[in-house]
Formats: structure tokens, C-alpha cells, sequence
């Protein structure tokens, strides 16, 4: 007998996402080598990485370290406190737990979305849809309504009295507000961590992605204490390794760092966008992690800039719409420029005119 | 309204565990520092942390990469493939998740033992019991039985062919025979690695414990490909770090480290084995990991070591036990038989004589 799982086993499926290099070396062997990887929305300039203390690795977690790291999430977010705060061993960990720990219900998704949401919510048996914004949400009656902000991929942003007034409708009906602030670091304006104390909202928050250190799998929860209590014991001790605890604890409290990684991300966003639209792309949305572009041949574009050792994020439902990560240095986007311009003078573009 | 858990939220506690050092320190001020903490089970003589390599830390791992840990862990513990091992972000994440992915149901556990397995059947409402022995265990009608192997803390072994027909047992009822083996690799003869086609039967490795690296966080179940392929998704993707991975599928398939390690445990354990029982302490079990002792006033004991700066484990249900883990250096086994001398000399080892 096979371990069941609280739903039909015929949901589990891969998901499509970015990252996966091996899989297009392999499937373009012809295509020129070091590829660039733009199928991501992760910062490619990491926060530096620093000494890792010895103990990091060979100890168990120290409680008190792990506090240490709630606090410095909790000033870096601004949410009320470090009691606020759950670490996670990446935001993924809690997209799998969270389905897990509240009872069966309607759960209405903004989308289209990172898909790992409705995946999640389904594998655990939840009734999940996706919805286009969040009037259909709350007017669908779901208990449970899950909204990235801002929204991948194509940069959607609900603002946050129009999130808090959700909040409190789903609160009335003993539901909850999930708001995915994945790549809220950019621009925190609208964030919601000051908000969370609201007892039915649930703030995810990724680490990553702005700190380009994707690797290290690390996310955190902001919620009202008494959903973190019972978060922390759901997700149980000891869930993040003390590298990470270690280097993000420097990281989230270094301010300096974060104000000139959004300037210098704005900016490359910019170089980015003239150097799509140049070649062709209509610029659709996004944050300054990614741009999301439109092209009537989008599927070729994306096949022909495999070709040429450049992997971007296509999208198996809108074959029309391609994600673009930001290039790590000037060569990376000249080599993207030359690309797009030998597509779009071989006819790939002709659509477009 | 706070998320609701599958049951009471009130058996969300604290247990207690090893490590914590900080603790010890806030309570013990005058202590010498550094402290010896021998509270854990972990070995001290770690694993060589190699370099790794800058894209561990800041792309996503890649599938390749984790298929190849995968392959080394299946190559290491013998399990049949790699199709049958679930990488997870440290065995505690394996004991939060297998309780949701079970029906609710019986669930017996050997023990005492690794406090963790019934707090966390419990927190996701099973009705878990305590049972001495395979026998009662099978005889109680548990759908789920769970046996930690090698037992932390008194060492105790059941052998291969009578867990497989437990598995047998608890197969044709439709249920599972959970094997922790958290503490196998020290001498691997009665692993049940080989043996998870059965399709009832579940085994957990530590990879932090014997590579003496508990903060990287990585254990491993091994199953049947139909139940790792449910527990692959429910764990979710990129659960484990790349420098975790890159670094573990390197220590997994240096087999002759392993095999030097076994010896210096074994030869270290006999070395610790001397200094406890001239210290007056009675040896009760362990593992080349840990020595389980007793002594009629072992809360007294624990507390002498502590004032002297050496942290060992102590049991809140059992007053006449202490686990202690192995000493790095001679200057520490040294410092241990000279505390213990200077306890047993002021009084606290005179139960004993």
C-alpha cells in the first residue's frame, strides 16, 4: 500500500518552473556554453557571502540564533516583532505546509500565479480556483484567498488598504487573507508584515530571491503570534540550517545593502526593458526581478534564444507571453541584444512587423 | 481565529533535546568557558567541510544535482535506488510530515526513545501509545509502529529479521512500520535499507549525526518508489540546499572515511566507557555516538558537570539517567574524568559507594 495522501495521488505532477538548466543543456547540446540563465526572477548579484563559522555546520541550531534571525526578519520586513516571524527552509515549505494545517475549504487563488499555490491547496484536497482579482474572490466564497504582491509574473500590485479590507471580510467569515510578498523586497511599499497581527492574514516572505542566493532556502511567515506558535511547531525545530541562519542574520540587517541593490535593480530592470522592446517584445509587466513580454511567436523567440545558449521562462497555458530575468553584467545583455536582433531579422519577429 | 491544527493545540510543547548551549550558559554564568557540550549524539570529528561552490548558494538546486545525492545516499545506505530515497531538510522534517500524509490511525512507538516521533503524531491527532517492545506493539492493533534503530537513548537493536516481520505483520493490516535509524551508520549490519521494496515499511537516515554536521540539516526516508514519489511531493521541490547537497553527495560516497570513523567512534566510546565508570557512573547502553549511564543521583550529577562548564543530557521522566556524547579531544575526556572525579569525591557519588 502506498502512503496516502489526504487527495487523489493523480494531482502530484511536476510543475513547470524556471531554473532548470541541466534540462536545457540537454535539450539544446548544440548551443553556445556558459549559458545565460534569465529563467529566474533571482537577483544575480548576490549579497556577498560571508565567512560561515565552523559551528554553523557541525551544531544543531541554537535557539537563540534562530531569535536572532526572527528579529533581524522582523526589522527588516517591519513587521511588529519577532514573535511575529516563522523561518522556513525556503517560502516552498510553507506553500507545502500551510494547506496541511487548515481545514478543508474554499480556496480562491489570483492568477495566473506561481502555480506551487493551487498545486498545494489541492494536494492537501482542498475545492481551490483560480480567480482574475479579488472581488471574484471574496464574492466566490472562499474561505481562503491566496494573492502574490506583487504578482508573478506579471507584476500586478494590490495596494494595501485594499488587501486589509479583505483581510477583515475573510477574518468575519473565520477565513484567511495569504499574501505572497515573494518579491515585495523591490519596492515595500505596499508591503502588509506591519499589518500582521490581523489574526487572518498570513504574509510569506522570500529570502532568495532579492539576496540572489536562491540556494540557501530560506522564507519566512509573518503572521499574529498564535498562528506562529503553531506554525513553528508545524514546521518543527531545527528547520533551517544554521548556514543560513548565520548569513541571513547579516544580510536582512544590512539596510545599505538592500537601498542599493533596488536602485541598481531599477536601473538594470530599465536597460532590460529598452533592450526587449528593441528587440521586438512587448513589455507586459513585472517587477525589477523580471519582465514579463508579449510576442505573437513567443514560443519561437524563446526556442531560438535557447539555441543560442539563453534560457528564458515560457508558459505552457499563454504560449504568447515570455518571463525574462535580469542579465548578471553587460555582456550577458549585449549577448541577449545580439540574440534578439538575429531572431527577429531571421523572421521569428514578423509577427509583430 | 488562529490556524487550526488537526488537534488540540495544546500538546504544542517544547520538548526537550539536546545542544542547548546558550541555555546551559544563561543558567550556569560562573561556569568555565568553553563549555563541553556532550548533550547530543553528534560526532565531533565532522565530516572536511570542502568549498563550495558559489552557485550552491545562489541558484536553485538543480533536479540533476539532487538525483545525484539521491544516487549517493541509495549507494551509501544500500537501498535499491535512488528511486527510492527522499531527501528532506533534516530527519525532523521527514517526523513533522509523515503523521499528514497518514490516515488518522493507531500508532505505537517503542520507547522510550526520540521524544519527537509522538509529540508530532500526536500534534496531527493520531492516537499514539508508548510500548516496550515489538510484541506489544504489534499485539496493541497500531496500523503504524515505530522502532527507532539503533534506540536513542539506550542503544537497543532490534535485528533485521524480526522487523521484517513486523513489516510483514502490519503490511497485511494495511499499516507501516516506521524504522528510525538515525543512528545506523556507526554499524549498518541490521539496516533495513535494502529492504524498502516492502511496501510497508519506511526507514530514516541522519545525515548530520554521523557526519558530525547537524547544522547543514539533511536526512533521508527510504521507501518504496510509490510512497517516496508521495513524500517527494508533499515535501515539495528544493527542500534541500545546494551546499547541502553539493556538499553530502561528496561525504556519502567517501566510503573510506566512513569506514575510519566507525573505528574512531568505536575506539572513542570504549575510551568515554572507562571515564564514566571510574567516574562512578553505571554504564546502561548507547551507541558509538552516545553512552546512556545511570547513578542514583544523576540530577545532581548533571548538575556538578554543568557548574563545570560540561553540558550532558538529562531525561525529565527518568532522574537516574544521563547520555553522553563523546568528547572532541583528549583535554575534554580529560576535564570530564577530573569533574567526575571531583563530584564522586564531594559527596553526590556516594549511592553509588
Amino acid at each position: 500500500m502506498a502512503l496516502m495522501l489526504n487527495t487523489d495521488a493523480a494531482v502530484i505532477q511536476d510543475e513547470a518552473h524556471g531554473g532548470g538548466l541541466d534540462a536545457a543543456r540537454a535539450a539544446w547540446p548544440d548551443a553556445p556554453d556558459p549559458w545565460i540563465d534569465l529563467s529566474t526572477g533571482i537577483n544575480p548579484w548576490c549579497y556577498p557571502l560571508p565567512p560561515i563559522p565552523a559551528q554553523a555546520w557541525t551544531r544543531l541550531p541554537e535557539t537563540a540564533a534562530l531569535g536572532a534571525l526572527h528579529q533581524a526578519a522582523a526589522l527588516c520586513y517591519g513587521a511588529p516583532g519577532a514573535e511575529h516571524v516563522v523561518a522556513a527552509p525556503g517560502t516552498q515549505a510553507v506553500i507545502q505546509w500551510l494547506p496541511r494545517l487548515v481545514p478543508r475549504n474554499g480556496v480562491a487563488i489570483l492568477g495566473p500565479t506561481y502555480a506551487e499555490h493551487a498545486a498545494c491547496w489541492r494536494l492537501a484536497g482542498h475545492d481551490t480556483m483560480m480567480v482574475p482579482d479579488l472581488e471574484a474572490a471574496l464574492g466566490s466564497g472562499a474561505g481562503v484567498v491566496v494573492v502574490v504582491n506583487p504578482n508573478n509574473p506579471d507584476g500586478r500590485v494590490l495596494e494595501r488598504d485594499t488587501l486589509l479590507r479583505a483581510a477583515a471580510t475573510l477574518g468575519r467569515r473565520g477565513g484567511w487573507l495569504v499574501v505572497d510578498e515573494a518579491f515585495m523586497d523591490v519596492d515595500p511599499v505596499h508591503s502588509l508584515a506591519a499589518d500582521v497581527d490581523h489574526p487572518a492574514l498570513l504574509v510569506l516572505r522570500s529570502f532568495g530571491k532579492f539576496y540572489g542566493l536562491a540556494g540557501l532556502r530560506l522564507g519566512f511567515v509573518l503572521a499574529a503570534p498564535a498562528s506562529a506558535t503553531i506554525l513553528r511547531r508545524a514546521i518543527g525545530p531545527w528547520a533551517v540550517p544554521g548556514p543560513a541562519i548565520a548569513l541571513a542574520s547579516m544580510a536582512l540587517a544590512d539596510r545599505s545593502w538592500a537601498d542599493r541593490m533596488r536602485q541598481r535593480l531599477a536601473a538594470s530592470a530599465r536597460d532590460l526593458d529598452d533592450c526587449l522592446s528593441r528587440g521586438g517584445l512587448a513589455l507586459r509587466g513585472g517587477t525589477p526581478l523580471f519582465r514579463l513580454v508579449s510576442h505573437p511567436d513567443a514560443t519561437q523567440v524563446a526556442e531560438a534564444l535557447a539555441g543560442r545558449g539563453i534560457l528564458v521562462r515560457r508558459f505552457a497555458d499563454r504560449p504568447t507571453l515570455l518571463r525574462f530575468g535580469l542579465p548578471a553584467d553587460t555582456a550577458a545583455l549585449d549577448r541577449l541584444r545580439v540574440a534578439l536582433g538575429a531572431i527577429a531579422s531571421t523572421g521569428c519577429g514578423k509577427g509583430q512587423g
